[in-house]
């Protein structure tokens, strides 16, 4: 019975719904829409929010409004705006811009890497230390993440002292925190025990995030492992927002109201407001136009807050 | 990180799908339908059914043909079917039927046992002691239910000594295992720890059940404290069948894929077939004619298993 004996009191949230969750619908949003959902995220009392990627828009139709979103961004004390950059020209797209942070993303996955960005994950860190001490120089902040980090579409199992090698070049590189995903969703509780606990035998748990994806309905029960770990970094996506190109019809992104909901009820302050919450996860609704899988959106909050 | 260091072997699952599950569906499916559902999960390995209910027909005309079904359930070695029985016309309904296995069914909450069955929690109570020691001294066996122990809809939050009360009766008058309902999927990972931390208190966890909705997607986060616990028996309904009248377009019980999908990959036996149990759950998607909420059901089984 010796669990939940050191619940922290905060955990934070990183959210990636603009980002993560609208690069996989199959229509661009308008970026008017983006800033009234980012407006609505803010409201809510997130505080740390990815709202796009500054990759070659013949990459990513969806987020080729890079620019005028991130110059469009409402100010807001306290509130940090990210966006991938996966590249010196994304950077310095970024930086004109007026980003404040950046986040590069590689893969536990050599042949997942390769597939993504068409290179190696070598190559891929020799390219991040072409253009991140620029970043960092210039009074940026960079987070790291690491996809495929349970599994692999391509791979199947991978081993997890390639993504624990990554988050020491990565912290190397000088990122402040690493997000670990479950990019398709697989992982379990065991097997989520076993990978974190490996993890922190070599990094503080601070440096960790978990981007978990709910394709299978596990994405809160290994958060919770996380918890119990020492993990106080989630990310998540407003209303589950996102998915995988590998499995049509999956839910994506651990929904944000869902672990909110959780973490609120287990008394772990978040800063998030429920209520605006769901309104914000309305707004992503209304976006993009079909039913989102958050439950807790769905559901509503029942008697509790 | 002294948790997960008492996993058990096995799990028994307890599945609830077609009488939980399609009683709440607006049309009645056809008994020979539902045969064909109870005869998926057979194969695929489950070995404790509830198929129906011995009410009276006019309550749930979804399952007003329990007798039929009843006498056309599948013989097969190892596994048990089991049927609500309010009172003691439905136990002479389930005896004539061949029924092995009864449950009692009774709320934490005054409020909700008022509306569900028109009597006080006491009165339900002796009423089944009217008729449970008949079951009994038939051979039968007979298990009991306490719903909305986590909360309820219109008492919001419920005294969790008041299950254990019931636990207690339930248990003296003989029910083999009392099953505890999070009835409107509510409840988070610490309320779960200090609910059953209170149950395992005073009864042997062997004793409990866990019977979770998925309503806010917090089903197996509480089944993994459960876990920790040394709860070993969990219900749960295929596809995430069912639902709360309460809460249109919220999803029901917890999906028996999405839970098989946890335990199994954390070396825990539940032996149930994965893929099999796929097959079942495609079976009960086109009874009801409408996308089930189980996110195993939607996105496969990846490259586990």
């Amino acid at each position: 019975m010796s669990f939940f004996e050191s619940l922290p009191d905060r955990a934070s949230i990183y959210e990636v719904g603009p980002r993560d969750g609208l690069q996989n619908e199959s229509a661009a949003v308008a970026t008017l829409h983006k800033l009234r959902l980012i407006d609505g995220l803010v409201r809510a009392g997130l505080t740390r929010i990815e709202v796009t990627s500054f990759v070659a828009p013949r990459w990513i139709p969806q987020l080729a409004d890079a620019d005028d979103l991130a110059r469009l961004l409402p100010k807001v004390d306290g509130v940090t705006y990210g966006a991938l950059c996966p590249n010196a020209r994304g950077l310095a797209r970024a930086r004109a811009a007026g980003m404040r942070e950046i986040a590069v993303f590689t893969s536990a996955s050599e042949t997942h890497n390769k597939k993504n960005v068409n290179r190696t994950v070598d190559e891929t860190l020799a390219l991040f230390r072409s253009f991140v001490p620029e970043a960092l120089a210039a009074g940026m902040t960079v987070r790291g993440y690491v996809s495929m980090t349970w599994g692999c579409p391509y791979e199947g199992e991978v081993d997890p002292r390639k993504a624990l090698k990554l988050v020491h070049a990565l912290a190397e590189m000088g990122c402040y925190q690493v997000s670990l995903g479950d990019t398709i969703g697989i992982g379990t509780p065991k097997q989520t025990k076993e990978l974190l606990a490996l993890m922190c035998s070599e990094v503080k748990p601070e440096l960790i995030a978990m981007h978990m994806h709910d394709t299978r309905g596990q994405a809160l029960a290994n958060v919770l492992v996380g918890l119990e770990l020492g993990i106080r970094n989630f990310d998540a996506a407003i209303g589950g927002l996102g998915g995988c190109p590998y499995a049509s019809g999956a839910s994506g992104n651990l929904a944000t109201e869902d672990l909110v909901y959780m973490l609120e009820n287990m008394g772990i302050a978040t800063g998030i407001d429920l209520p605006k919450l769901l309104h914000a996860s309305r707004i992503a609704e209304a976006l993009v136009q079909r039913p989102l899988p958050s439950r807790v959106h769905r559901a509503g909050l029942g008697h509790h807050r």
